[in-house]
């Protein structure tokens, strides 16, 4: 039998690809990375497959039961569906690893990611370097790699791709040591605290590279209907309303090619 | 009326989301890239399209015919079907932005690329430096700034994605004067083309960043049924056979992390 790593592409069901909806339909089991309910319409999901035995699972929960799911694919077709495109979580390289040298057959439906999908702001996507994420800072730890690697990308003409941070399924300590199984509703980072976190580094670092005048573009539900694309300087992109999630953040080389100016140009706040 | 770019994925027809497929079945016209067509089941798609007034145009054909396309999207609903994500070639930046600039409304339905794709050899996504493109060579016209660009990733710590040149609708120089529309078949460069061409620019450079030695990854025809994942020293890849199109390239910085060596281990050529 086999596990099939089925990407659910970036906003809603319609998003699937006819192989993975055939694969889901003939499925014996189906897990749901429960990072999909953060997805607009995450319930469409859901509903789909309402006839089918579903999971909702964390990638912690994967992670720690991948065991489980590779003996399960032993006997099973068992169906993860994953958001974006299956590959682009360590966790998942994890779980197709072992099943590999657990012998279990393993194929992956690839679709949209937002490392690809990214190209919607006219920039080009050959022209990004790393791409970073940027955690939530908290009171004691605030690690400022990302900085320095948007810092690197600019220093060779490169664009970069800002991940900002989701939280799903996390506990209070009150319910942590009480080990009440009660979840914080998930919390995922806006475009505006991402660069308050850039800036409040930025307050340490003398280089000119990236500053609160640095362009950047500010993408919010990249392929969904009400998607939104709002170009401008980090001062202006800061004030900007972007609504609901997920929102990811470009900081661009500021010598844009003629079709990215005009892009840029396009997408600026009115 | 909206001009729809719909991605179509890396394979078949079967890699369409149901988004792209609900908005074919309702376009008054659809172009289908003839890339396409380079694609294992190129076909496929075009039988899913047999009712429809289906149109197949090249790139340059699409690029200089863009203002057609645009004055049809403002009476009708057209669909352009591209393979990948609409956003990875130039050609399409440009005719969004003229779209826009004409108040003709754009909605892009973004799919699998070969850019997020490539984390299927286990090597992280994140990992990955500018993406480069290797072109034929010819007599005359030897680019090598791609080598550059590998160097530059790999000082960095960082993979490389290659992608490798297809030539579609190519005509002899005879056909070409005597100006009779016949083309050339399509033609696409090979894994082992692609690092023939790297080693003989290595052959006049001094540095040690890169060699027949450096470890690689040729991927061929990703995400379909009989892809082909294969990795090694360029020494090594340059004499595996890869079968039909399409082939990438990665080079990889030798540094593996933890995950990514057992990758490379688990696809070494046997």
């Amino acid at each position: 039998m086999v596990l099939f790593l089925v990407g659910v592409g970036l906003n809603n069901e319609k998003d699937l690809t006819l192989r993975g909806l055939e694969l889901i339909e003939k499925a014996d089991k189906v897990y749901l990375e429960s990072y999909t309910s953060i997805l607009s319409p995450g319930a469409s999901i859901i509903n789909l497959l309402k006839e089918k035995k579903l999971i909702e699972a964390d990638r912690k929960t994967i992670e720690e039961n991948c065991d489980g799911i590779i003996a399960e694919a032993k006997e099973k077709n068992i169906v993860l569906l994953v958001v974006g495109d299956p590959f682009c979580a360590t966790t998942h390289s994890d779980l197709v690893l072992r099943s590999y040298e657990q012998g279990v057959k393993v194929e992956v439906v690839h679709n949209a990611s937002i490392i690809s999908a990214i190209g919607c702001t006219g920039l080009q996507v050959y022209r990004f370097g790393e791409t970073v994420s940027i955690p939530f800072f908290e009171d004691n730890w605030r690690p400022k790699s990302f900085y320095d690697k948007i810092k690197s990308n600019l220093e060779r003409g490169l664009h970069t791709l800002c991940l900002l941070d989701i939280k799903v399924k996390e506990q209070t300590i009150e319910n942590m040591m009480k080990n009440r199984p009660i979840f914080e509703p998930p919390r995922f980072m806006t475009i505006n605290q991402a660069i308050s976190q850039i800036l409040a580094i930025k307050e340490e670092d003398n280089s000119s590279l990236l500053s609160q005048d640095s362009l950047g573009f500010g993408v919010a539900r990249v392929g969904s209907e009400d998607q939104l694309i709002v170009s401008g300087t980090l001062k202006e992109l800061i004030h900007t309303e972007f609504g609901g999630p997920l929102h990811s953040l470009v900081i661009c080389h500021p010598d844009l090619h003629l079709v990215e100016r005009r892009f840029f140009e396009i997408n600026k706040k009115k």
